[in-house]
Parts: structure tokens; C-alpha cells; sequence
């Protein structure tokens, strides 16, 4: 999600192989380079796809004598998006070529935001073909994975003034609609909020499922939607049978 | 959705063959014959199918000479859902059988609900493989079509014992989430309000996008969710950078 101070981050650690067959994974990913630079990858999709790609990402980073350009070293957020974008594509292409049939397909989709010293913060989302969308004024937030049930609360409530506290309430009601309704996404979540032109590493942490201020907001958000749905006016029900209807 | 006081069904008329060939046709038929029963039926997917299968049902309930049991004949709800199963599964075989390959397929899934005398009302929401399944407490309503956007406000705000005008309060509210979300989704909305144990039709009607009371709600509950939001409490920043995070 893009506020005017900064970037907020937030992932879910539930996948799943099947619904007998679920695991606690990270899913988010931070390179930094203090002073200069901080990026936030997040993905979404087949896990020994996602894996790959952050961990070809983060050995060229650890690599500096390499000459291959890493995360750390190219020059600008567009250039990171279409280091990982072909990263992602290279992963997806080679699972595919070994002819191997899979139940599912090993296609997966990223969040990447962060800024670059010189530039502006950015926020992308990156499709399995290897192309990418930015974020702007009109669609100020990304969504992978399960997007529908949190997205109306995303739609109505998204501020681009919010604070960071504000924000990670925001994030927090709308994952808990999802968990409420999907069984493939589940706490606990991992967050990252980058201020604007920090170029480091900003909040990071992680909410338990037994954490008290999710588990408070989760009970009093439904008290506070009924309460909202009650201050509405009821419909009036005057209406006469309509002989089309029958 | 099943009340304590009775059955409150509502659809959209949206209906589409492609992003640019959109159309309006309802999808909400009933039966009555007052005094002995009313029965509702919506359908969501293939409209061929959705609307042969209803006229074949209306044929049959109009030719009472003919010894063809019809909705207007059968003896409980049980049997009703049969009946309209059974018409959905020959009507989608039928299709199938031609050999057509058609973009899409043309299945279809449908809500049946109503009463019939001696009986209590019963929800049903019906497969297109011809099985179906009943409302109860755990599951006191049923969403076919694009069911996700809606939902997170209707597992919060459901209540047994909601008045009809409330419910279709509610209603609304969930389908203007949906509406905000997806494109197939559109008004008007047909709704019937059925009365237990008064076996004939009740409060029917459409509610059409400039109805007064729906532009309302809509505006009030954007504003309305975001002052919730606002109720609960801020999350608290005071966590470290983690380790692990990076």
C-alpha cells in the first residue's frame, strides 16, 4: 500500500499443498543497504517458485565481486522490478521446461516496493509473464494471492494521508475478512513500513494469531460493522407483489 | 437467507457473455399457489441453462391436465429441490451432449427456497451436478455467482433474528461491495421477502442503481466503515527491525 509518507507491507505465512497438507512460510523478503536503498519483496503463488527467485535475488546481492548487477546495485526502482520480473520469469520457465506435470502450476506473483537514493518510493506488481504494473494515485494498493474477501474494506477506508498505525489497522481487519473466509491464508502476518526517503529498513514485526491487539480488533471490528450497518436506515419494504416476479 | 421469520432472497440482473456484451435479465423466479406454497428460485452461470431450466418448470406447473409432477405439485421443499436438480442436471447434459464446444461451459448453480404447506421453509442451493445442499444454523445462508466480495459483511452481520427490512439492508450493502469490485455484477436487484407459515408470496420487487434508499446506503456505508475504523484502536509501532526480515 502506497501512503504519501512511505510504503506499508504486509504478508500472510500460510501455504498449503492441499488442505491436509498446510505450512508457516515467509513470504515477505527485505534487502537494504542503509542510506541508499530498501526494498520489500512479497509473493504469492507456487512457494518452490517464490523461494527460488528471492534466493537467486539474494546471492547476487551477497555477491559483490560478482559482476552481475544484484538488487543492491541497480540504479533505480524500475530497474529492480525488471531484475526480479525476469528473475521470476527464468524460475517459472525452467520448472516448466523439464516437461514435469504438476497439479498446480508453478506460476506466482510479486509485490516489490522500496525506493532508491535519487528516487522516488515505488510500489510494482509483478505478473508469472515477466511484465509489471505500478502503483498510482488511481490504484494506490497492490493485492496478490487471496484478494477478493479484504478488498472491499481496502476500497472504502485506503487513505493516502493514513499514518502507519492507521494503515496496519487497515491491513490487519482486511486480512482478518480473508482468514474468516479462506482456509489457504492464515496469521501469522509479517509487516514492513518504509518512510519516505529513510532509504533503510523502517518497522518490521510480525502479528500472532493470539496476538491481543489483532485478536481485540478482530472481535470489536465485527461489533463495529454491525453498529455501522445499524446507524443506516433500514429499507422500506412497501413495495407491492410485482406480477413479473411470478 | 434463512430468518427466523422467514426467507429473504435477493439477485442481481447482470449478465454477460464478455466484458463488452453485458445485459439485464432476472434471475429470480417464483411459484406460488397461495395458501399451499411459494417457492423461489435464482440462478447464477450459463443463462441458456438457468433459463431453460425455469421454463421447463413453468411449463410443467401450467399444464396441471399433464401427470408430469410440477413445483405446484410436489409434496415437500425435499421434493422440490429434487425436481429443479433434476431439470438443472438434464438440461447442462443435454448441452453437453451436442458435442458444441462453447468458451464457456454451461453450467449453472441455483438457490431454492420456500415452503409448502404441512412443512416448514426450507434453503436450498443446488449443484450443477444435480446434488444440493440445505441451509442450517451453521450455514443460514447461501451465495452463488461472485460470492466473495459480499461475504465478510454477511458472516458479521447475520443475525436469525433480523426484520425482513434489516436483512434487506444488508443485502444491499453486500451486493454494493460486489458491485464496487466486479463488473459482472449490476443492477437492479430483484428481492422477495417470503414469510413463514404465510405460503404465499411476500414483499417482492426491484431496487434499481438511482433508487434513493440504494445511492444512500451505498455513500452512508463508505462513510460508515471508515468512522468504524477510525473507533478501534491504532496498531502500536514500537517493534524493532527484525533480524530474520532481512
Amino acid at each position: 500500500m502506497m501512503l504519501d509518507r512511505g510504503l506499508v507491507f504486509m504478508s500472510d505465512t500460510r501455504t498449503n499443498a492441499g488442505l491436509d497438507n498446510i505450512s508457516t512460510f515467509r513470504k515477505m523478503a527485505i534487502w537494504e543497504d542503509p542510506g541508499e536503498r530498501s526494498i520489500t519483496l512479497m509473493s504469492a503463488g507456487n512457494l518452490a517458485t517464490t523461494q527460488a527467485v528471492v534466493s537467486l535475488l539474494d546471492e547476487r546481492s551477497k555477491s559483490p565481486e560478482d559482476r552481475t548487477p544484484s538488487l543492491l546495485g541497480v540504479p533505480s526502482m524500475f530497474q529492480a522490478a525488471r531484475m526480479v520480473a525476469d528473475t521470476l520469469r527464468e524460475v517459472i520457465a525452467q520448472h516448466a521446461d523439464t516437461g514435469q506435470r504438476a497439479d498446480s502450476t508453478f506460476n506466482a506473483t510479486l509485490i516489490l516496493g522500496g525506493q532508491i537514493k535519487g528516487g522516488p518510493h515505488r510500489l510494482f506488481l509483478i505478473y508469472p509473464e515477466g511484465n509489471f504494473i505500478e502503483a498510482a494515485k488511481d490504484t494506490p494498493f497492490f493485492q496478490i494471492g487471496e484478494t477478493k474477501y479484504g478488498r472491499p474494506i481496502l476500497v472504502r477506508a485506503y487513505d493516502p494521508q493514513m499514518s502507519f498505525e492507521a494503515a496496519m489497522k487497515l491491513l490487519l481487519v482486511s486480512f482478518d475478512s480473508t482468514l474468516k473466509a479462506n482456509l489457504t491464508v492464515g496469521a501469522p502476518f509479517d509487516f514492513h513500513c518504509y518512510e519516505t526517503d529513510s532509504l533503510k529498513t523502517g518497522w518490521t514485526g510480525r502479528v500472532a494469531s493470539d496476538d491481543p491487539y489483532f485478536q481485540s480488533v478482530s472481535e470489536r471490528w465485527g461489533d463495529a460493522l454491525r453498529d455501522a450497518l445499524d446507524m443506516l436506515p433500514d429499507f422500506a419494504l412497501t413495495s407491492k407483489p410485482d406480477p413479473d416476479a411470478l
